[in-house]
């Protein structure tokens, strides 16, 4: 009888453990390792906390937790230019045999020479037609294969790993926390949205669907009874600074109520979840550590950081300092 | 011991009844009643289950679980006109004693008359353009608030109830059950994104980004320190024909499995869903229902249906015939 009672005990502690673990799955433990017990991890946790709890005033319903997240400098590196231009220049060495005219051809004979500051001196209007040059032609699928190809094999020179390692060990543990507790998270970046599709999923868990970027023009045709859709070298939108507020009303279709970027181009975001209604959380990342990542705000040619440092210290938004705030940068390998 | 025995075993069925709970809440009982058990609801449940299948050739991991559902005549009602153009007369109306050139100029003329057959002969620019009149001019916010009220209150004429309320029985049991069985589901519509995503998520249990349509472009702006996204009246993006196919392209960024539709509009995205590689369902709903609801393809005014039966009988894809198949129309009020 003792014994019936026993097994009776243990079993009931399997049936509680079974539903705990899938109602809770990281209660026990801390859901932000690589953070240090500093003010952001403080107030990120108190704000999930707040919104999450049922029958507060604070409460937000599921459906209304919508982060959003720049990429570049906020979930993984963009110095010293940022990957997808990288790339780009890759795709211009590669095509370039075909291309006789890019010798001469500005930005792109600068490109092939390998000098950047004489490429990037020409503005941001010739970068994005030879990004355009470099990405059209092709059907979507295709330029998915080669995008992904290269995020996970091309290696960076000072950190000598894949870029698709380059992603950030406290925003990758962020992005879970959150989601565990019911946000649905988005990527809001002036990269190629196809160019962060093709990597998202596999580094952040983010599907294509919840990453929005700037984009090309698209058609839609037939090759013999196959259709494909083509990528045009036409600019469809810009997803930076004001257009990321316009994308995120595009593509979302609802204000978020935590946003978190790292540079100017991420100003308006910030400024448009702050202003809604109820808890709010908008997030600076701050590229203060030389030693483990890079240094960098006011007047850098990645991610300059200008007036929306000075916009985020009036308004008292979150700074993350990479040096003081986190105990990793990088996952381990 | 016997005892014992029968304690562990009871324990045993007590832990796979309550994960079995969680992992299968409606495996009981037939997830789509309002279908009748003919070809389509038979062909639905087959690739329903052969999908999602583990360890088999066919079986589609959750994350490509895409489904696509054209909005009108798809998951709601369309005749006699789509119900967006009639909140737009509706809209010109209590516009129109600010703006008395309405009086004279087309087809504002006509709609306020209430002449259609003479408005919708001036052909779609016109219509557009007198769309994009009545939804702009304010705040993204402002415009969902009005829509929404619209569509809760505005009474079809015929049926006598809601808007809001002549969505199809058999395709909400469709959504939920292709939902429990880990697709995303997603509407894909020429309407108005931000009309369609003011009642979308009440209505069918879908949130805004997964509402794809079509768009007017918007401003960011400072209303004295307070941001707000104003509706401009100029057309961004019109989500119809090669254009739905565009949009899933740009908005999802990964070819649907499964797409639902019932007109022309509808015929690119079927017909690149079914190219996909793997089990693929495209599936058109064909109204013949003349008592029930509308009959209605060739030649009709709106949700015309003509090239798209003439693929979905060459290429054998599923006819919903709403007259046979299905049991119920509208929800039960």
């Amino acid at each position: 009888m003792r014994n019936s009672r026993r097994i009776v005990r243990s079993c009931r502690a399997m049936l509680v453990v079974a539903l705990g673990f899938i109602a809770l799955p990281a209660a026990a433990q801390d859901p932000l390792p690589s953070w240090n017990d500093t003010g952001p991890k403080r107030a990120i946790i108190a704000f999930v906390t707040k919104v999450t709890k049922p029958g507060t005033p604070d409460f937000v319903p599921v459906s209304h937790r919508i982060a959003t997240f720049d990429n570049d400098g906020t979930l993984w590196a963009e110095p010293p230019i940022y990957f997808q231009f990288e790339f780009a220049i890759d795709r211009i060495k590669l095509l370039s045999a075909a291309h006789p005219e890019w010798k001469t051809q500005e930005p792109f004979a600068s490109l092939l020479e390998g000098d950047m500051q004489r490429a990037l001196a020409r503005g941001e209007q010739d970068i994005m037609d030879a990004i355009g040059a470099t990405h059209a032609g092709m059907t979507t699928e295709s330029f998915e294969r080669i995008a992904r190809e290269w995020i996970r094999t091309k290696r960076d020179a000072r950190f000598k790993r894949p870029y698709i390692s380059l992603v950030y060990q406290p925003m990758i543990e962020l992005l879970n926390y959150m989601r565990s507790n019911g946000f649905k998270t988005f990527i809001v970046s002036g990269g190629g949205v196809e160019f962060i599709r093709a990597f998202a999923e596999e580094a952040y868990g983010i599907p294509p669907d919840q990453v929005v970027g700037s984009s090309g023009r698209l058609k839609y045709q037939m090759r013999g009874d196959v259709p494909e859709l083509l990528k045009l070298p036409a600019v469809d939108f810009v997803n930076d600074k004001d257009g990321k507020v316009v994308g995120i009303q595009k593509f979302i279709g609802r204000r978020p109520i935590a946003a978190f970027g790292n540079s100017d181009g991420d100003q308006q975001m910030l400024e448009w979840t702050a202003a809604g209604k109820g808890p709010r959380l908008s997030v600076l990342i701050h590229h203060t550590d030389a030693t483990r990542e890079w240094a960098y705000d006011r007047g850098s040619h990645v991610g300059a950081l200008d007036k929306a440092l000075d916009m985020a210290e009036a308004k008292k938004w979150t700074v993350v300092s990479m040096k003081d705030d986190w105990n990793a940068i990088f996952p381990k390998q």
